[in-house]
Protein backbone atom coordinates (compact mmCIF):
# COMPACT_ATOMS: atom_id res chain seq x y z
CA UNK A 1 0.00 0.00 0.00
CA UNK A 2 2.55 2.40 0.99
CA UNK A 3 4.59 1.65 -2.44
CA UNK A 4 1.62 2.02 -4.95
CA UNK A 5 0.47 5.27 -2.33
CA UNK A 6 3.85 6.40 -3.31
CA UNK A 7 3.33 5.64 -6.96
CA UNK A 8 0.73 7.69 -6.64
CA UNK A 9 2.14 10.62 -5.36
CA UNK A 10 4.87 11.03 -7.58
CA UNK A 11 3.08 11.53 -10.90
CA UNK A 12 0.70 14.16 -8.74
CA UNK A 13 4.05 16.23 -7.80
CA UNK A 14 5.59 15.91 -11.00
CA UNK A 15 2.29 17.55 -12.50
CA UNK A 16 2.26 20.51 -9.50
CA UNK A 17 5.65 21.24 -10.49
CA UNK A 18 5.11 21.16 -14.18
CA UNK A 19 2.13 23.55 -13.69
CA UNK A 20 4.15 25.84 -11.14
CA UNK A 21 6.94 25.85 -14.04
CA UNK A 22 4.32 26.59 -16.69
CA UNK A 23 2.98 29.72 -15.06
CA UNK A 24 6.32 30.96 -13.83
CA UNK A 25 6.62 30.76 -17.96
CA UNK A 26 3.25 32.20 -18.67
CA UNK A 27 3.74 35.70 -15.96
CA UNK A 28 7.50 36.33 -17.37
CA UNK A 29 5.97 36.56 -20.85
CA UNK A 30 2.83 38.63 -20.15
CA UNK A 31 5.57 40.73 -17.60
CA UNK A 32 7.74 41.41 -20.49
CA UNK A 33 4.50 42.48 -22.66
CA UNK A 34 2.23 44.23 -20.05
CA UNK A 35 5.12 45.29 -17.61
CA UNK A 36 4.92 43.99 -14.04
CA UNK A 37 1.42 45.60 -13.19
CA UNK A 38 -0.07 42.84 -15.37
CA UNK A 39 -3.33 41.10 -13.75
CA UNK A 40 -3.65 38.02 -12.44
CA UNK A 41 -6.47 36.89 -15.15
CA UNK A 42 -3.65 38.01 -17.98
CA UNK A 43 -1.40 35.25 -16.68
CA UNK A 44 -4.15 32.44 -16.10
CA UNK A 45 -4.94 33.30 -19.72
CA UNK A 46 -1.40 33.15 -20.96
CA UNK A 47 -0.85 29.56 -19.17
CA UNK A 48 -4.34 28.12 -20.44
CA UNK A 49 -5.15 28.05 -16.53
CA UNK A 50 -8.10 29.31 -14.65
CA UNK A 51 -7.56 32.12 -12.57
CA UNK A 52 -7.91 29.69 -9.29
CA UNK A 53 -5.40 27.70 -10.26
CA UNK A 54 -3.19 30.48 -10.58
CA UNK A 55 -4.34 31.90 -6.97
CA UNK A 56 -3.56 28.24 -5.78
CA UNK A 57 0.61 28.60 -6.92
CA UNK A 58 0.41 32.02 -6.10
CA UNK A 59 -1.97 33.92 -3.48
CA UNK A 60 -0.60 37.39 -4.41
CA UNK A 61 0.64 38.74 -7.42
CA UNK A 62 3.46 39.74 -5.93
CA UNK A 63 4.23 36.05 -4.97
CA UNK A 64 4.12 35.51 -8.85
CA UNK A 65 6.48 38.34 -9.10
CA UNK A 66 8.88 36.71 -6.64
CA UNK A 67 8.64 33.43 -8.49
CA UNK A 68 9.66 34.48 -11.91
CA UNK A 69 12.64 36.50 -10.48
CA UNK A 70 13.83 33.39 -8.10
CA UNK A 71 13.40 31.33 -11.64
CA UNK A 72 15.51 34.47 -13.33
CA UNK A 73 18.52 34.13 -10.49
CA UNK A 74 18.55 30.42 -10.66
CA UNK A 75 18.91 30.40 -14.89
CA UNK A 76 21.86 33.39 -14.49
CA UNK A 77 23.23 31.19 -11.60
CA UNK A 78 22.97 28.18 -13.71
CA UNK A 79 23.97 29.75 -16.90
CA UNK A 80 27.62 30.38 -15.76
CA UNK A 81 27.88 26.23 -15.18
CA UNK A 82 26.45 25.73 -18.65
CA UNK A 83 28.29 27.94 -20.33
CA UNK A 84 31.61 26.69 -18.52
CA UNK A 85 30.83 22.95 -20.13
CA UNK A 86 30.14 23.86 -23.63
CA UNK A 87 32.33 26.85 -24.43
CA UNK A 88 35.82 28.33 -24.20
CA UNK A 89 36.71 30.53 -21.23
CA UNK A 90 36.49 33.71 -23.16
CA UNK A 91 33.22 32.52 -25.18
CA UNK A 92 31.73 31.38 -21.76
CA UNK A 93 32.14 35.23 -20.00
CA UNK A 94 30.71 36.61 -23.46
CA UNK A 95 28.09 34.33 -23.31
CA UNK A 96 27.43 34.71 -19.51
CA UNK A 97 27.73 38.84 -19.52
CA UNK A 98 24.93 38.71 -22.46
CA UNK A 99 22.61 36.27 -20.21
CA UNK A 100 23.50 39.05 -17.31
CA UNK A 101 21.80 41.83 -19.94
CA UNK A 102 19.09 39.58 -20.76
CA UNK A 103 18.39 39.22 -17.11
CA UNK A 104 18.85 42.76 -16.35
CA UNK A 105 15.92 43.33 -19.39
CA UNK A 106 13.68 41.05 -17.84
CA UNK A 107 13.76 42.10 -14.37
CA UNK A 108 13.40 46.07 -15.68
CA UNK A 109 10.21 45.08 -16.62
CA UNK A 110 8.91 44.20 -13.25
CA UNK A 111 10.92 46.73 -10.95
CA UNK A 112 8.19 48.39 -9.18
CA UNK A 113 6.59 44.72 -7.89
CA UNK A 114 10.04 43.38 -7.25
CA UNK A 115 11.05 46.37 -4.55
CA UNK A 116 7.44 45.08 -2.79
CA UNK A 117 8.82 41.55 -2.61
CA UNK A 118 12.36 42.65 -1.48
CA UNK A 119 10.65 44.78 1.18
CA UNK A 120 8.83 41.75 2.61
CA UNK A 121 11.93 39.61 1.80
CA UNK A 122 14.84 41.76 2.96
CA UNK A 123 16.96 38.59 2.09
CA UNK A 124 16.02 37.82 -0.89
CA UNK A 125 18.02 40.92 -2.67
CA UNK A 126 21.43 40.32 -0.76
CA UNK A 127 21.20 36.84 -1.44
CA UNK A 128 20.50 36.56 -4.70
CA UNK A 129 23.30 39.46 -5.81
CA UNK A 130 25.77 37.33 -3.70
CA UNK A 131 24.78 33.91 -6.30
CA UNK A 132 25.13 36.58 -9.53
CA UNK A 133 28.38 37.78 -8.36
CA UNK A 134 29.41 34.99 -7.31
CA UNK A 135 28.84 33.42 -10.90
CA UNK A 136 30.07 36.56 -12.58
CA UNK A 137 33.60 35.86 -10.72
CA UNK A 138 33.43 32.01 -11.57
CA UNK A 139 33.51 33.12 -15.45
CA UNK A 140 35.45 36.02 -15.21
CA UNK A 141 38.47 34.07 -13.06
CA UNK A 142 38.54 31.52 -15.32
CA UNK A 143 38.85 33.54 -18.54
CA UNK A 144 41.71 35.36 -16.13
CA UNK A 145 43.41 31.87 -15.94
CA UNK A 146 42.80 31.43 -19.50
CA UNK A 147 44.86 34.89 -19.75
CA UNK A 148 42.11 36.37 -22.26
CA UNK A 149 40.47 38.54 -19.66
CA UNK A 150 42.33 41.86 -18.12
CA UNK A 151 43.48 40.43 -14.75
CA UNK A 152 42.52 43.69 -12.92
CA UNK A 153 39.01 43.74 -12.70
CA UNK A 154 36.62 41.39 -10.56
CA UNK A 155 33.30 40.07 -11.21
CA UNK A 156 32.50 42.38 -8.46
CA UNK A 157 33.66 45.22 -10.68
CA UNK A 158 32.06 43.85 -13.59
CA UNK A 159 29.16 44.30 -11.64
CA UNK A 160 29.13 47.54 -10.54
CA UNK A 161 29.67 48.84 -13.93
CA UNK A 162 26.48 46.27 -15.19
CA UNK A 163 23.98 46.46 -12.90
CA UNK A 164 23.16 50.05 -13.12
CA UNK A 165 23.20 49.64 -16.84
CA UNK A 166 21.20 47.53 -16.93
CA UNK A 167 18.65 48.92 -14.01
CA UNK A 168 18.33 52.08 -15.94
CA UNK A 169 14.81 52.24 -17.25
CA UNK A 170 16.36 55.72 -19.77
CA UNK A 171 18.91 53.13 -21.54
CA UNK A 172 17.37 51.53 -24.66
CA UNK A 173 18.09 48.02 -25.52
CA UNK A 174 20.77 48.56 -28.90
CA UNK A 175 22.44 51.15 -26.45
CA UNK A 176 22.63 48.50 -23.80
CA UNK A 177 24.05 45.92 -26.54
CA UNK A 178 26.78 48.67 -27.96
CA UNK A 179 28.22 49.38 -24.08
CA UNK A 180 27.86 45.79 -23.47
CA UNK A 181 30.08 45.01 -26.65
CA UNK A 182 32.57 47.97 -26.01
CA UNK A 183 32.59 46.38 -22.06
CA UNK A 184 33.25 43.45 -23.29
CA UNK A 185 36.26 44.75 -25.70
CA UNK A 186 37.58 46.34 -22.67
CA UNK A 187 37.41 42.98 -20.76
CA UNK A 188 39.31 41.23 -23.45
CA UNK A 189 43.04 41.08 -22.96
CA UNK A 190 44.46 42.25 -26.60
CA UNK B 1 33.75 112.05 -13.46
CA UNK B 2 31.90 109.49 -15.24
CA UNK B 3 35.36 107.78 -16.50
CA UNK B 4 36.61 108.22 -12.80
CA UNK B 5 33.70 106.05 -11.54
CA UNK B 6 33.92 103.69 -13.89
CA UNK B 7 37.65 103.25 -12.90
CA UNK B 8 36.58 103.02 -9.23
CA UNK B 9 34.08 100.13 -10.34
CA UNK B 10 36.19 98.24 -11.96
CA UNK B 11 38.30 97.03 -9.12
CA UNK B 12 35.54 96.73 -7.12
CA UNK B 13 33.89 94.59 -9.34
CA UNK B 14 37.26 92.39 -9.95
CA UNK B 15 37.39 91.86 -5.64
CA UNK B 16 33.90 90.82 -5.63
CA UNK B 17 34.70 88.25 -8.46
CA UNK B 18 37.79 87.38 -6.92
CA UNK B 19 36.22 86.56 -3.46
CA UNK B 20 33.38 84.82 -5.15
CA UNK B 21 36.35 82.15 -6.88
CA UNK B 22 37.82 81.99 -3.43
CA UNK B 23 34.64 81.05 -1.37
CA UNK B 24 33.54 78.65 -4.15
CA UNK B 25 37.75 77.28 -4.08
CA UNK B 26 37.05 77.16 -0.12
CA UNK B 27 33.58 75.81 -0.20
CA UNK B 28 34.87 73.00 -2.92
CA UNK B 29 37.20 72.07 -0.86
CA UNK B 30 35.05 71.92 2.49
CA UNK B 31 32.27 69.59 0.61
CA UNK B 32 35.02 67.15 0.06
CA UNK B 33 36.41 67.03 3.54
CA UNK B 34 33.61 67.50 4.94
CA UNK B 35 30.94 66.57 3.08
CA UNK B 36 27.82 68.69 1.67
CA UNK B 37 26.12 69.07 4.84
CA UNK B 38 29.51 71.19 5.76
CA UNK B 39 28.28 74.50 7.60
CA UNK B 40 28.63 77.80 6.96
CA UNK B 41 30.72 78.69 9.57
CA UNK B 42 33.10 75.96 8.35
CA UNK B 43 33.25 77.06 4.70
CA UNK B 44 33.81 81.00 5.87
CA UNK B 45 36.51 80.06 7.93
CA UNK B 46 38.27 77.80 5.13
CA UNK B 47 37.85 81.23 2.99
CA UNK B 48 39.46 83.12 5.96
CA UNK B 49 36.46 86.19 5.82
CA UNK B 50 33.92 86.35 8.37
CA UNK B 51 30.49 84.73 7.69
CA UNK B 52 28.48 88.11 6.93
CA UNK B 53 31.26 87.96 3.92
CA UNK B 54 29.38 84.41 2.39
CA UNK B 55 26.50 85.17 3.40
CA UNK B 56 26.40 88.67 1.23
CA UNK B 57 27.53 86.67 -1.69
CA UNK B 58 25.31 83.39 -0.55
CA UNK B 59 22.32 84.32 1.41
CA UNK B 60 21.46 80.19 1.94
CA UNK B 61 24.26 77.09 2.10
CA UNK B 62 22.33 75.68 -0.65
CA UNK B 63 23.37 78.87 -3.19
CA UNK B 64 27.18 77.88 -2.25
CA UNK B 65 26.39 73.85 -3.20
CA UNK B 66 24.84 75.41 -6.67
CA UNK B 67 27.76 77.76 -7.31
CA UNK B 68 30.17 74.85 -6.85
CA UNK B 69 28.44 72.45 -8.61
CA UNK B 70 28.43 75.38 -11.64
CA UNK B 71 31.94 76.10 -11.23
CA UNK B 72 32.47 72.15 -11.40
CA UNK B 73 30.33 72.03 -14.52
CA UNK B 74 31.78 75.10 -16.10
CA UNK B 75 35.31 73.38 -15.75
CA UNK B 76 34.33 69.79 -17.07
CA UNK B 77 33.08 71.31 -20.27
CA UNK B 78 36.17 73.79 -20.86
CA UNK B 79 38.32 70.77 -20.31
CA UNK B 80 36.78 69.18 -23.54
CA UNK B 81 38.49 72.47 -25.12
CA UNK B 82 41.55 72.93 -23.32
CA UNK B 83 42.67 68.86 -23.81
CA UNK B 84 41.69 69.36 -27.44
CA UNK B 85 43.72 72.64 -27.72
CA UNK B 86 46.95 70.55 -26.10
CA UNK B 87 46.53 66.63 -26.33
CA UNK B 88 46.00 64.58 -29.35
CA UNK B 89 42.85 63.10 -30.22
CA UNK B 90 42.98 60.01 -27.76
CA UNK B 91 45.17 61.49 -24.93
CA UNK B 92 42.19 64.34 -25.10
CA UNK B 93 39.67 62.04 -24.74
CA UNK B 94 41.42 59.88 -22.08
CA UNK B 95 42.03 63.35 -20.06
CA UNK B 96 38.41 64.35 -20.37
CA UNK B 97 37.55 61.77 -19.13
CA UNK B 98 39.40 61.56 -15.89
CA UNK B 99 38.46 64.80 -15.93
CA UNK B 100 34.46 63.47 -15.90
CA UNK B 101 35.50 61.08 -12.72
CA UNK B 102 36.88 63.47 -10.77
CA UNK B 103 33.68 65.79 -11.50
CA UNK B 104 31.50 62.88 -10.23
CA UNK B 105 33.80 62.32 -7.10
CA UNK B 106 33.22 65.60 -6.05
CA UNK B 107 29.65 65.57 -6.90
CA UNK B 108 29.08 62.88 -5.15
CA UNK B 109 30.11 64.62 -2.16
CA UNK B 110 27.43 67.45 -2.28
CA UNK B 111 24.31 65.07 -3.62
CA UNK B 112 21.58 65.18 -1.36
CA UNK B 113 22.15 68.92 -1.11
CA UNK B 114 22.62 69.34 -4.65
CA UNK B 115 18.96 67.73 -5.34
CA UNK B 116 17.53 70.66 -3.16
CA UNK B 117 19.13 72.84 -6.07
CA UNK B 118 18.01 71.01 -8.78
CA UNK B 119 14.54 70.97 -6.91
CA UNK B 120 14.55 74.55 -6.27
CA UNK B 121 15.57 75.54 -10.33
CA UNK B 122 14.24 72.43 -12.42
CA UNK B 123 16.44 73.99 -15.36
CA UNK B 124 19.72 73.19 -14.01
CA UNK B 125 20.10 69.39 -14.28
CA UNK B 126 19.22 69.16 -17.86
CA UNK B 127 21.12 72.09 -19.04
CA UNK B 128 24.37 70.87 -17.45
CA UNK B 129 24.06 67.32 -18.56
CA UNK B 130 23.32 68.47 -21.72
CA UNK B 131 26.57 71.00 -21.98
CA UNK B 132 28.46 67.54 -20.32
CA UNK B 133 27.11 65.68 -23.02
CA UNK B 134 28.12 67.76 -26.04
CA UNK B 135 31.39 68.32 -24.12
CA UNK B 136 31.59 64.43 -24.18
CA UNK B 137 30.71 64.02 -28.06
CA UNK B 138 33.27 66.86 -28.97
CA UNK B 139 36.30 64.48 -27.51
CA UNK B 140 34.77 61.40 -28.68
CA UNK B 141 33.56 62.70 -32.34
CA UNK B 142 37.80 64.04 -32.18
CA UNK B 143 39.03 60.50 -31.65
CA UNK B 144 36.87 58.59 -33.59
CA UNK B 145 37.40 60.66 -36.70
CA UNK B 146 41.45 59.94 -35.92
CA UNK B 147 40.79 56.71 -35.58
CA UNK B 148 41.55 56.09 -32.58
CA UNK B 149 38.23 55.39 -30.95
CA UNK B 150 35.26 52.66 -31.68
CA UNK B 151 32.86 54.15 -34.13
CA UNK B 152 29.76 52.25 -32.78
CA UNK B 153 29.30 54.31 -29.44
CA UNK B 154 28.58 57.71 -28.96
CA UNK B 155 28.83 60.45 -26.20
CA UNK B 156 25.38 60.28 -24.73
CA UNK B 157 25.85 56.06 -25.02
CA UNK B 158 29.52 56.57 -22.84
CA UNK B 159 27.86 59.11 -20.59
CA UNK B 160 25.44 56.58 -20.03
CA UNK B 161 27.63 54.32 -18.83
CA UNK B 162 29.95 56.18 -16.64
CA UNK B 163 27.22 58.42 -14.71
CA UNK B 164 25.66 56.13 -12.99
CA UNK B 165 29.15 54.88 -12.19
CA UNK B 166 30.45 57.63 -11.08
CA UNK B 167 27.35 58.45 -9.00
CA UNK B 168 27.12 55.15 -6.62
CA UNK B 169 28.20 55.39 -3.69
CA UNK B 170 29.06 52.02 -3.29
CA UNK B 171 31.66 52.41 -5.85
CA UNK B 172 34.88 53.22 -4.04
CA UNK B 173 37.17 55.32 -5.68
CA UNK B 174 40.16 52.30 -6.81
CA UNK B 175 37.17 50.36 -7.78
CA UNK B 176 36.04 53.43 -10.37
CA UNK B 177 39.48 54.03 -11.55
CA UNK B 178 39.74 50.09 -12.92
CA UNK B 179 36.54 50.13 -14.23
CA UNK B 180 37.26 53.91 -15.88
CA UNK B 181 40.78 51.98 -17.36
CA UNK B 182 38.64 49.32 -18.55
CA UNK B 183 35.70 51.23 -20.67
CA UNK B 184 39.00 53.40 -21.98
CA UNK B 185 40.43 50.23 -23.02
CA UNK B 186 36.48 49.22 -24.31
CA UNK B 187 36.86 52.47 -26.11
CA UNK B 188 40.00 52.21 -27.88
CA UNK B 189 40.14 50.71 -31.22
CA UNK B 190 43.09 48.45 -31.16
Amino acid sequence: VTSSGADREKPKRADARRNYDLLVEAARKVFADQGGGASMEAIAKQAGVGVGTLYRHFPKRIDVVEAVYRDDVDSLVGLADRAASELDAWAALERWLWGYVEYGRAKRTFLNELHEAFEKNPDLKPASRDRIWAAANQVLRRAQEAGVARADVSGEDLMQLMTPMCMNSTIGNEQGERLTRMVLDGLRTS
